[in-house]
């Protein structure tokens, strides 16, 4: 997948280095593209420095002579804008929170749109509104440059083992060149469809995922209030219908599984703020397109008084805890 | 697990032979078990006749002579009450719709109560609830006999094959006789802990199945309004987190599997009223041990909406159905 | 209401002497009716020692005697059972926190139908499963009396006041008698249809009363998050159509209404667990019924998480604290 | 509160002649105000022929001097885009169905911020989101000039019969002039707070509507299936706790009040559509301002699949028929 020889990689830039794009960049890194970095908090950059060899100073040029004479070595240069980015890479990829950080590094006063290159490739791994993916895409393609939309799935783990999984959307000729880069940080990498059809699928997923753990949360509690052993429980679900990805692979009562959350007083894993967040896109997805989602909905509520309650950063199979009845009342 | 020999087989009684207990009475039958039954509708056990040779008016001692003479030969014996099943067996099957049937077959005016012998083992596969399973243990218990709960889990189809999931509740040492039994009707045959349980499991199982096929349905329906092609999102989500049996085994959507009620206009499978029966009595169970089900208690109320709009006889999965637009309006 | 000249007031029973049941038996006692009392909790009647003069060792028709002879003064005697209680008195309230609890005074061991007179009357003011109530109706006619439902509404307050709202259920025939004694407790004596509809009646104003509480808390809640001024958000929703109980007179926002329990940090007022309680039996009701409530059932699963999480002793209104952001996380 | 000598009326700008905007302009007129109007559909604009004077070919001079010299006769002025209605009038209605139309009004390419006088007032009376009018505010005011979010309640009969009620957002010391305007369409005009409020204050009302109305509908329903006359228990909810603008005031169980639209098979009145478009601007405002709304969003939902099972035409009492049992299945 990545097996081009290093010495004809040519920079790829890389905007937006918190929990999740700092492993993936590292990642780009290591399979030999020199990175062209930037995150609106410069101390995000820092970290970079003994991850890989910093060209202060240095131009571009000089960068890519850097990759081809040494080879093996891995650099990587900070820039001051995502503008910048776009001037010194014609592939660039974007994991930012929010549709908002997303609008503002593409079209922002210096964002992407500004200095970006004819028939640059720009791939967004953001989660962000399918509508808004649509609208970038309008914006980049006036340029005469593409937009593909590849949020992911799979925590910070899989984002440092590189086994993330990309849902990615846009023009199908164009994937192959995008799979080229994600698949150096991904061990799974979809075409979706046109332009959204990433976000779409992502989010379709993750509500899934929130009812399906809520579900698992309410049979379980339930159980286990009948009388039943939770170990045996699980078992049960397992092997009959009621089987899903929160009952057999991430359990949410504690002594059922190892490994995790559950496991660990709901520490790591998925945050219940993320997991409101992805209701929260589902939410206005379902609202623009007029479709009816009514356990979505309620999922979606449930992280919001989650979130209010103090569980904003447990992991979101904490929603067992939530359910069950304090003992010190 | 049926291994004994033939000619030691004493009678086993088995009251209710509605859909479900025809099919696993014949199976019983089939492993050389000769049967005294009943039903409520003296129809129901007509249809045996071509399934068996039928012992009219001969006493239980010929029925048993029949047995071990013949071996080969499936026999049974028409009674008319439960109360005679009680006298003629002490290994007895109950498998009845409600829970009031299930009070009338043991404690009614005619029940088995009023004949059962001491030691007798008294095996109810009906789905009731949790706390009528225990009232009704208790009473047997009294008379000196053996109560377990045994709910199945697959629908006509596995009744017939005889690959039945029981969920066995009561006495642990009682288990290894249930079995022998159970066993000739279903490929798992499961301990899951006192008496009640087995109900338990059923009901948690069931109710999480309707939660996941209903966010199966709306995270289905979502996607393909947000342009996502049905079978490559039902790819996606089985190789994601929000795999569950719903969207890999049985999958609401026509043209996303072959073979599943979906695919078939949704005749047949599971149906819907039975759905929003057992999702009472999961309801009946939280308000009684005061355990939260929010996505539980909205999945129950959506099956009894779909029951008063015309959904009633339609497989559950039908509820991809009702929640996508209506084209004629 | 009341007319009737003292002289003539012959013993009325009166079954649980709780919250409720004392105050509203000592508001009959103030009409002149003596009392024949009973609580399986015997310190329960000791507070009567002050409202009233206790008969002790005295035999009924002494009781009599002392109604008739003395007028004014207030007496009540204190029996050790509920058989015992309808021994004496062919008037009988009950006054019961659930439904196991009524079916014990009514059909239990030393139960009311043990020693109940022909012709007695029987008002059942427990709030309990209307289908409860048509069982003991059943059972009351059998043995020659009346029975009838007629639960309250009102709390403490109003039971002190002798303000509660009676909602009554039985033949219609029977209405005015009740209406008499019902009528010294309630300034609102409402008739209501046959047995159990007076418990149909509550059930379904409280389980009304618990979604519009619900939705004004979030409704209130979205318009302070949005910038609006608690008390004009209130009285805009009291012009238009928005208005309910909950908003005008119950305001569950603090410092929007004077002398309700979110101006006193939801003390007093009716506690979570009695709403819980009462949505159980709606819940009951409908799954019994088949009718579907989707915002009742979530309702119930609320407050059912409320008191889970420490609201249970609080007033039903503190749902508005529930869904607040917590600050010091 | 129209109290100015006609003589001094300048003309109105009126952008939006739907059901809603055309009465309310005519009432405008007949109060003495010449308007300039307009509409995407120039057909809407032809109905006001009959109702008033129309100017073709006069200049604005003409205009006004019609309008002082003939005092009684209506005048109004239909023009081609929203720029031109800025340029002619610097007071400007606006009433439109969506935020997109409210957008395209103001910032479009031929948008009244294209011509805006300085010192103009802007008051929309659209129902959309929010933060929309936020923005369109700060780009209202980039111009010199100031905006009003003043949304309606009360349906067409209201605007026809000038007695909406308008809630207010903006600038304080402008609410007189604009209530000065909404005065002749209105009964009640209500200062909300800054900008955005007045929506919020209309988002929060029909939010709680549609789960007091939803919550009624199922109290109904629930009480019928118990045995409880309709009537009779309407009239119990209106004097208890359950007591609702939807239980007294518009019941939607038919048989129980006269001129309501469940008195008239759910024809006219407050259509299912725009109650789930309310409630989509509900949900969107909770969803950024991280606000639960647990049965706000399942009224939403529910509204969701009432438009999709046949019911968007008919008024949002339909709810009640909704959960019904159907009798012809």
């Amino acid at each position: 997948m990545c097996s081009r020889s290093m010495a004809s990689k040519t920079p790829v830039g890389f905007i937006g280095l918190g929990n999740m794009g700092n492993p993936m960049a590292k990642n780009l890194m290591k399979h030999g593209y020199p990175l062209i970095i930037y995150d609106v908090f410069p101390d995000a950059c820092k970290e970079f420095q003994e991850a890989g060899e910093q060209c202060l100073g240095f131009s571009l040029e000089i960068l890519l002579l850097c990759a081809k004479s040494l080879g093996h070595v891995r650099h990587f240069c900070v820039v001051s804008s995502p503008a910048d980015v776009a001037e010194k890479a014609d592939r660039i990829i974007t994991m930012l929170p929010t549709s908002i950080n997303a609008i503002e590094a593409y079209s922002g006063a210096n964002g992407i749109l500004k200095k970006v290159k004819k028939g640059s490739l720009l791939i967004d791994s953001s989660t962000i509104d399918p509508a808004v993916s649509k609208e970038l895409a309008k914006e980049v393609e006036k340029m005469g440059a593409v937009f593909m939309d590849a949020p992911v799935s799979g925590g910070v783990g899989a984002a440092r083992s590189g086994n993330l999984t990309f849902m990615v959307g846009g023009v199908e000729d164009e994937f192959a060149a995008a799979k080229e880069l994600l698949g150096c940080m991904g061990s799974n990498v979809v075409y979706c469809g046109a332009v959204g059809t990433g976000q779409a699928a992502k989010i379709c997923n993750n509500m899934l995922l929130a009812i399906s753990m809520i579900g698992t949360a309410e049979a379980m509690n339930l159980g286990i209030r009948l009388g039943l052993d939770p170990k045996l429980l699980a078992k049960i679900l397992n092997m009959s219908s009621g089987r899903c990805w929160s009952s057999d692979t991430y359990n949410p009562v504690p002594g059922v599984m190892d490994g995790v959350p559950s496991a660990n007083n709901y520490q790591g894993g998925f945050g219940t703020t993320l997991m409101a967040k992805d209701l929260g896109l589902a939410q206005d997805s379902a609202t623009s397109t007029k479709s009816p989602i009514l356990l979505g909905s309620l999922a979606h509520q449930i992280y919001r008084v989650m979130c209010a309650k103090g569980y904003a950063k447990k992991d979101f199979s904490a929603v067992f805890q939530f359910l069950r009845e304090e003992e010190s009342f």
